[in-house]
Order: C-alpha cells, then sequence, then structure tokens
C-alpha cells in the first residue's frame, strides 16, 4: 500500500506537467529533481493489502497482503520473528552495518503489546527521481496556441501543482483500494502521514492519526493537524445536514452537550448545528432524542458511535454499529498538505522533523518529544549520522516504556503505549543536506 | 433591521441562562451587564425593511422602510437632504454638542457618488442593559435533577453562549426576513458586522464584506475575515458537490483555472474539487465545460456569475442571472465570530477597535488604516473625547478623497471610493473605560 501511495505521490508529481507548462503557469520544473516520500501509517483496522499499485511490477494481492516490515529494516527471518514478539517488544532499527536512510533519517518502531497480531503500522523512505519533459528552449508545447485566451487564467503556482498531486495520490489510492475490495475481498483501511521533499519545499500530508512536527532550535512547528470527530464537528455535521439519508433516521446532525431523555422534549437545551462555533438554546423536538453523530469528548469521542478517526484510505466497506449505514462519506481520504520552505530558514544539524504514529503521541506531548530531541542530540556530534537514529529510538522506548507491574511503564508510573509505535527523524540542516 | 440585529443579540444573550444554569455549565453571569452592540452594515441590494423584530415596539414595515440616517446622527430635514447629497457628499458625525456615543466611540459616514438614491449602509450604537435571572444562592433551578445524569456532559463556556446567541440571531435575523418578504413583498439583502462587549471580552460577528481590525501599539489584529467566492471557494463547492441539483445542470462545482473550449473534450486540464487546496490534472468531460459555480478572480470573483459575497442577510429571492436557481444557499447568513480579551493586555487611549463597511477597504489598506490612527490620534490629547470622531472622519474623507478631474480622487490622484462609507472607531482604554 505504501508504494501505491509512494508511486501515485511520484507519478502524479512527475507528470504535473504532462500537459506542457502553460504561458502563464509559473515555474513548472522541467529538470529532474530528487524527490522523497517517508510515509509511516497505522492502519486502525485488519490492513488492507499491501502493495504496489499499477505503476509497480506485478504481484498477487494475497502474496503481498502477507505480513512483512519495511525492507530497509533488513531483517532476517529470526529478526522478523523478534520483531513480531508481543512481549519483549524489541526497537527495531535499520542496521548500522547497513545502507543509511537518505539524508541520515532515522527511524524506529516497535510492535503492539498484544491488541493485534502483527505490526500494523507501515513505513518507506526513498528517493525518487523524477523525470521533466524538457521543452525546445522553454517554449510553450502548444505553439499554435495564442497568448490571448489565457489571458484570464488563473495563476497556477508550483506549489499548488505539488500539493494537488498529493491530493490526489490519496484520492486515487483510495478509490484502487475500493476496486481491491470488490475484486479480491480484501478489507480494512489505514491513515497515513506523507513527507515529500521537492525543489526547497518540504510537503507533509496527514489523513488521520499520525503527527509531524518541526523541532527547530527547541520551538515546535505543527506540520499536520489531527482529524477527530471533534475537529471535524462541522464537516460531519454538514454532511449530515445537507444528506440527512446519511444518518438513515437513526441518528440527529444537531450537537447537544448530553446525552437528551424522552421525558425532556419541549423543553429548553443547548445545542449546535453545522453552522455554529457556539451553543445556542432550542426546544427539544422529537427528532432530537435520536442518537447524536458526533458524541463524545477527548480519545472517546466517535461518529455514529463508530469510529474515532475522521481521515484515513480505504474501509469502504466499515458500516455504523449495528447497522447498515456506510461511515464512508464521513471518513475522508482528503489529507491536509502543509508546507514548510526550507530556504527560509538557516537550518543546524539539531532542526529535525518528527513523524511519530499515534503509539507515540498517544503517550507523549509535542514538548516531551522536542526535549528529547535536545537530549539526545547533545550527546552526539553534531556530524555523527547514527544520531538520528539513536532519537527516534529514544523516542519509541519513551513512549513504550519498560516492563514492571504487569504492564509497560513509564518512568513516571504511568502506562506506556501499548500500540505499534514508528516513528521517523529527518534532519533539516543534517550530514546530509538537501541541496 | 439593525434594531432587530441587536434586539436578537441582546434577547439571546439576556435568555442564554433561561434554562438555569446547569451544575456543570460554567459561570453563566447571573448579575446584569452591560452590552453594546456597533453594526454598521451595507446592504448589497434595494435595502430590507428597517425596523425592529418582535422585541421592539410595533410599527408598520412601510413606515420602518423609508429611508432615514442613524437617529445618533441627530440629523434635521435640512441635515438629512445634505446628507443625502450625492454631489457634496458631506461627512456626517454625531454633533459635537449632543450626547456622545458610549465609550467616545467615533462615527462618520458619507453618501455614495451616485450609484444608488440613498446611503445604504446602516449603524447602530448602544449600551443595553441585560437582566440576569437570578437563582437562590447559587443553587441549581432543578434540585430534583442528580449529578449523576450530568456525568457526560460537555463543558459550556459562558464565552461560547454569547457566540452562538450571536451566531443564533444572525439565523432568527434572515428567517425574519424570509418572513418578511412573504407577507410585504420586502426583497433585498444586506451584509452585517456586529460588535458586542461583554464582561471583559469583546465579540465580532461578521457576514459579508464590512471589515473590523484592532490597531493596538500600532499593530494589526484582524478581527473579521472577508466571504468571497474565493474564500469560501470550497464551501461553496461541496454544497454544489452534494446537492447538485442546486446548480441546475448549468454549472459545474469543479473549478479550473480559465474557461474551457469545447474543442478541447478529452484534453488534460488543470481543476480544483472541493477537497482540494491544491491543482491537479483530469481529462475534460463533458459536463466540465458547464459554466463554472466559482469563477473570476479578486473584485471579480462570482458565485454562479451573480453574486460576488457569499455571508450575508436576506437575498431569499434572488436568483441566478437569467436563471430560476435561487442563490440563497451558496449565501449563508452565519457570521464567524471572533473573540477578543480585553483583560489580557493594558490599552492605552491610541488601541482603537475600528469598523468599516466595504467604501472604506475598497481604497484603504488596513496598514493605511493604522497610519491615520497614528497621524489623528496623537494630535489629539489622549483624554480629549472628540479625537475618536475625529479619526473616523479622517479615515471617511480619506477614501472618499476630493472631487477632481471629474470625479472623486484621493491624493495619488487615484479613485476615491464612489460607495456608501461607514466607519465606526471604538477606542479599548479610553477615556470611557469598559469596567
Amino acid at each position: 500500500m505504501l508504494n501505491r501511495v509512494r508511486s501515485a505521490v511520484a507519478h502524479l508529481v512527475s507528470s504535473g506537467g504532462a500537459p506542457p507548462p502553460r504561458p502563464k503557469s509559473p515555474d513548472l520544473p522541467n529538470a529532474p529533481s530528487p524527490q522523497t516520500a517517508a510515509p509511516p501509517e497505522a492502519p486502525r483496522s485488519p490492513p488492507a493489502t499491501a502493495g504496489s499499485g499499477s505503476a509497480a511490477p506485478a504481484k498477487t494481492v494475497e502474496a503481498r497482503a502477507s505480513f512483512s516490515r519495511p525492507t530497509f529494516l533488513q531483517l532476517s527471518p529470526g529478526g522478523l520473528r523478534r520483531a513480531d514478539d508481543h512481549a519483549g517488544r524489541a526497537v527495531q532499527s535499520p542496521p548500522d552495518t547497513g545502507r543509511r536512510l537518505p539524508w541520515s533519517t532515522g527511524y524506529a518502531e516497535v510492535i503492539n503489546a498484544g491488541k493485534s497480531r502483527h505490526n500494523e503500522d507501515q513505513a518507506c523512505c526513498e528517493v525518487v527521481y523524477v523525470e521533466g519533459r524538457r521543452s525546445v528552449s522553454g517554449a510553450p508545447r502548444e505553439p499554435s496556441q495564442g497568448q490571448s485566451c489565457w489571458s484570464s487564467q488563473k495563476e497556477v503556482t508550483h506549489e499548488s501543482l505539488v500539493v494537488g498531486a498529493i491530493e490526489n495520490a490519496f484520492q486515487f489510492m483510495d478509490e484502487q483500494m475500493a476496486r481491491e475490495r470488490r475484486g479480491h475481498q480484501v478489507e480494512g483501511g489505514c491513515c497515513a502521514l506523507v513527507v515529500v521533499y521537492l525543489l526547497g519545499k518540504v510537503y507533509v500530508a496527514n489523513a488521520g492519526d499520525s503527527r509531524a512536527i518541526i523541532v527547530r532550535n527547541g520551538e515546535i512547528i505543527p506540520m499536520s493537524r489531527e482529524f477527530t470527530p471533534e475537529t471535524e464537528r462541522q464537516r460531519l455535521q454538514l454532511l449530515g445536514f445537507l444528506k440527512p439519508e446519511l444518518l438513515g433516521g437513526e441518528f440527529t446532525h444537531l450537537e447537544f452537550p448530553r446525552r437528551i431523555q424522552p421525558k425532556e422534549l419541549g423543553q429548553r437545551m443547548l445545542y449546535r448545528d453545522q453552522n455554529m462555533t457556539g451553543w445556542a438554546y432550542k426546544k427539544i423536538e422529537l427528532e432530537d432524542l435520536r442518537f447524536p453523530l458526533v458524541c463524545g469528548e477527548g480519545k472517546k469521542a466517535r461518529v455514529m458511535a463508530t469510529i474515532g478517526v475522521t481521515r484515513g484510505l480505504g474501509d469502504h466497506n466499515l458500516k455504523v454499529c449495528s447497522s447498515t449505514l456506510p461511515i464512508k462519506p464521513f471518513l475522508s481520504c482528503f489529507p491536509e498538505v502543509r508546507v514548510y520552505d526550507l530556504t527560509q530558514y538557516e537550518h543546524c544539524p539539531d532542526d529535525v522533523l518528527v513523524l511519530g504514529t499515534d503509539g507515540l503521541w498517544d503517550v507523549t506531548s509535542d514538548c516531551e518529544v522536542a526535549a528529547t530531541v535536545d537530549r539526545v542530540l547533545s550527546a552526539y556530534e553534531p556530524n555523527d549520522p547514527s544520531r538520528y537514529t539513536a532519537l527516534a529510538q529514544a523516542l519509541v522506548l519513551g513512549a513504550r516504556g519498560t516492563p514492571r507491574d504487569r504492564g509497560w511503564r513509564l518512568p513516571n508510573n504511568k502506562l506506556g503505549s501499548g500500540d505499534d509505535i514508528s516513528v521517523f527523524v529527518i534532519p533539516l540542516g543534517g550530514p546530509g543536506s538537501y541541496s
């Protein structure tokens, strides 16, 4: 699956210029540019097929659906068994002796404490070469097309083409998973967090509950946001309001501060509609007694009492609990893409982009990550390329904790994460620069 | 109409506690609190009725629909004629001799240069006393109701109740205008910008193309944002995507960088869908040849080739140009409400909240307003209450310009605003404090 995301992004980015650069379309790169995609992902339900898309060599879906870990871990059959051991929960990283990840990127992962058979996080990190299509001496491809008809054309920046390519890649992936579900009865879905570096800019695309932050000179710069029933309340309510058939007469798109009792009919109650950020009062009517589309708070917030994450790929078959209503329209495959311009700041070797799956962020705050960045990196020479792997390992260990009192415990005796945990640490000004 | 906005806000804020404060609802104000609403508004089409809602003394719609200027201008019949003179365009302010606006708020306005018969901006500024409903010694009103059933109740802050009351006030106003349209054949619509001060916080609600900024120690703090086909593209596209019947088979919800020619069918073209912030390529299909839902750029951007503002009250009868399709669902009555906590900063007499209708902002940037704030206020003693009126007049004059070369010209010889212009200047730390 990761290959498909990566291929789709690479394909779209490379073919972004397929129709030739228009006279008013600025700065489409005609020269090839290095690019990387580094997505960790955390399937929510049984993992969908892992495999490559149409751009990759053909394998059967069945073969690709078998359990595997990232190839860059170079795990032997014995190593694979250890990585799959829920009791030991050994932290895995690429071997010191092997080839490093691009730009000395650090990576570490650990399996869950038994909540699912396999580690359902997946990751890849690669340099992709994009073949540009050179036009002769920069002239437009369609010389017969006069300038006049472009006069009212909107300006499309190179950056927005990359963002659009990534957005479309997510949608294509989602559609491909729908096709494979029909063809092979492969089910499930996943979140995805993708980083693309291209022409001096870092693009971070997130759909789900993974998170990316930049730690720069100790400062935290969020590069993604969480998509939950609470953060996406208004989008979900609007969908339920405009398409009431999606609620099947069982749910109300209105939000109330608590569940309404039938005996309260006719009384006044606080509510929020899809257009509101505040609360106001309304008289309780019969349909307000339906179950709320969005209910619960924090980690317990759910859409139609079913899902707690509102962006992700796949899950086309997912139904509302004890119902035949589909969840999918409320679960959107579109990512939010944030752009970080590397050229706007002089980065030092301690400036990093940290990507983590929910297993990390469930028990670790942004500030704790920044403190670990400072602590670990200051213990290594700035030009030691192993420092980013050490940092990724420290972050995974800090979230996993150690076995004590019949569980995995953090130093403060709170429970560590029993989930799969995967962390990338990408240096922004480290020994392998992006030039 | 302004009275109705104000009444609705005041009514809702005052009755916000009508069902008693719940045990977990924090800090509902039981004591009366002063509150002000200061909305300028700029009708886009012939003005809807000006008049009061159900909470105000009954007048006939016809009487209220007649032309008038804000009562605080205390205009004589002769003054009213001068205010209505498109050739002289005399700047109007409350008389120096009369009662000042609350907190020495400054106000100035000028009529348009002939684009419509009357000044279609309207304004009011008042202190409203909200009568709280005291509960006996703070006990909940429904003592029979146990605490247990509230255990999962969402926390509703006092601030979000005020925001919700304002949001609902806009919706109620919109519904009332729909009723009056049916009952009295009164048509039209307007934008609205409302400021409410309550319990140390300033609430700024905007639906339309007016704008509010705070100028604090020379720094500009935007207190509203513009609602145009461009800033609301994704909301409009989503509506067209989910409710294609609103597009009547005449429009496509997709955006393209330019109008597509029929001969381009089957070629690839950049597009944006409702979920996208970037651009990607698609093959042109037959329905892509339809007219785009959102088209044009900047001041010329339009929804269905008809409206350039996407939030406002009324206009329930407005149809798409040469069509029977209603515009209304794309034109939303809901404001965005921003909250500014006055207690978080020690304000000086030069810190002001500036409200202006589109006539001001069409030709004046935020920075130019900030420069005028500095220039005018520094010429007056800090405790001179007339300084805010002088500032409002300077802003209106600066946007109107002077008659020269057969038009109203600014000092840089560019055209001044030929539109109605209205400006409030509300001091945040001036002689009349909010305590």
